[in-house]
């Protein structure tokens, strides 16, 4: 069984946890639209991360249940919320919430799932630590996706603040604040509530903050990788979303933008991010460009350097099948092609 | 000095203990639009209930002040998403947060608020506790949130949920139920807050859980009579806000289409709130077939019981300056013209 095979199924087991919790408190009337996100799947690698962690400091899964659903919920609340804001009309071949049952819906949706989170919490080891940890969590994950739409470089003209503050160019520094808080800072929080269910000493936690964060890097420079030079089949969206979408928050582009001296590629390069429509032409030469640096190879190198520190970080942890699968998914990410 | 000002000012109170916790994990370039809700006043309605009650209780204002600020937090974070779900553009003169920020943003500034309040709710006598609480009155307030859309007899076309699921009509249940959940349930919680960090026993708890409830059916149902029956310049809006915007869940409009014969009548208040565009003139149409019935005398006595009912409630709390606050408040809300 392959590692991601693996961690789909440890995950899964959240399922019928984070369904007890939004079913609290819920009418009948609104039972399928608040079911809906959860149905549309997901491989569930955060939950699963928070119950591998916990076996790996010595705990069982069932102490850290609450808290993996808990974390799997605020990753849907997320989406439902980002899918609303991207205006994107379908997740993993389903309407997403909003498409599906209009904005107010979507948005009191959300709601709910927010104060799901909250009973979660309050089953965990430490309502009041668990508690602190999330809604800081939270908030870096807001100034993530706040960060992520300032560097797009178009759209979103009826989005004053948006249009007030955009980024004109995005620094490596600025994308690995970006990442760190849009992807990193919850697979961190996971993995810390895993270890926290095994009442793991502060040296472990501090080590898997440094995992998480670490795996969290990796991860979304290779979903970078991927969405420029991923092949079709296997990624499962179009190739150049992101430039389609005027993201200057790709590592690619920032580290072309950073490395390249050619002013007219350059140029060609920034204002096919700001068009207000890009073409697949307009990928293609992007991606040409792109290519005739080394950002790929420097994009790549970065990544497995993230792997690598996020392996080494947990090397203190005692050997258990656990801890081999938490070094197997660091693994993975390096070499994964979807 | 009279009751609203006295309250007002106690509400107040909690104005920097909010911003203390909207600014935790809060970048700078984020800071103004999300303490622009806060600084858009408001009565601090909520909040004084709280310090109050804890008063009347026996404890003092700064045991429930993370309580309070709680509180106030949740009701500035409905009003955030309420703005978005029913297109407001203004809210006491001054621009909502979607409008003046975009959508995106009052999204993300929503959630901040929300992380806000676990922070407040983590100060409190007994987080579990209040964490458990408030989870479950927002999980109320969304139904509440959800009725009072289903209530609308038309608009919001785009909306599938909505659309699929319109009440036909409300009964008198439904509204009592609905009202309870969007205005009942967040007073008696504000209430209960207010007892809990004076630790007052659970027979008193009961008596706030009583007096909430009722000031919220009374003061709601004072302001569906005020929508119709006001003067616009006391209640500093337009006259027939409820029909111009389809609700079927105003008391008046519930109670006129329970006790009317003519049936010529009753279909034609129904189609004027069915109507695309409601003129002046259908407003002015309105009112008077429910002029007509014994609406406004039925509803002005149930909202008079319900002041009643919560006074008594109280009337097992000994003597004290903060019980008679809470007696002028219920008695004040029978007779306001704002």
């Amino acid at each position: 069984m392959s590692v991601v095979a693996k961690l789909i199924e440890i995950g899964h087991l959240v399922d019928p946890v984070m369904e007890e919790y939004l079913k609290r408190n819920l009418s009948k009337a609104f039972e399928e639209a608040v079911l809906h996100q959860i149905k549309t799947g997901g491989k569930r690698v955060r939950p699963a991360l928070t119950l591998i962690s916990c076996e790996a400091c010595g705990g069982s899964k069932d102490d850290a249940m609450a808290a993996a659903a808990a974390i799997e919920l605020t990753h849907n609340y997320s989406l439902i919320l980002d899918d609303i804001i991207d205006h994107s009309e379908f997740r993993r071949n389903f309407p997403t919430v909003w498409k599906k049952y209009g904005l107010s819906t979507a948005i009191l949706v959300a709601v709910h799932y927010r104060e799901s989170i909250s009973e979660a919490l309050n089953d965990t080891l430490d309502p009041k630590l668990f508690n602190e940890l999330l809604a800081k969590t939270i908030k870096i994950l807001v100034d993530g996706e706040r960060l992520d739409i300032l560097f797009e470089q178009s759209g979103r003209q009826d989005e004053p603040y948006v249009i007030e503050n955009r980024y004109k160019i995005v620094t490596l520094d600025d994308y690995l604040d970006m990442v760190y808080k849009k992807t990193g800072s919850l697979l961190q929080t996971a993995c810390v509530f895993g270890a926290l269910s095994a009442k793991a000493s502060s040296e472990i936690i501090n080590a898997f903050n440094i995992y998480g964060k670490n795996i969290g890097n990796a991860f979304q420079i290779g979903d970078d990788i991927l969405d420029l030079f991923g092949e079709e089949k296997k990624i499962g969206k179009k190739v150049g979303k992101d430039i389609i979408e005027h993201k200057m928050g790709n590592i690619l582009i920032t580290l072309t933008l950073e490395e390249i001296t050619n002013k007219k590629d350059r140029d060609l390069l920034i204002s096919i991010l700001r068009k207000d429509r890009v073409t697949d032409a307009d990928v293609s030469k992007a991606i040409e460009i792109i290519s005739k640096t080394n950002a790929k190879k420097r994009a790549e190198n970065m990544r497995d350097k993230y792997v690598e520190e996020a392996i080494k970080a947990i090397n203190i942890l005692p050997e258990s099948t656990a801890k081999n699968l938490l070094v197997e998914l660091a693994k993975f990410i390096s070499t994964r092609e979807y």
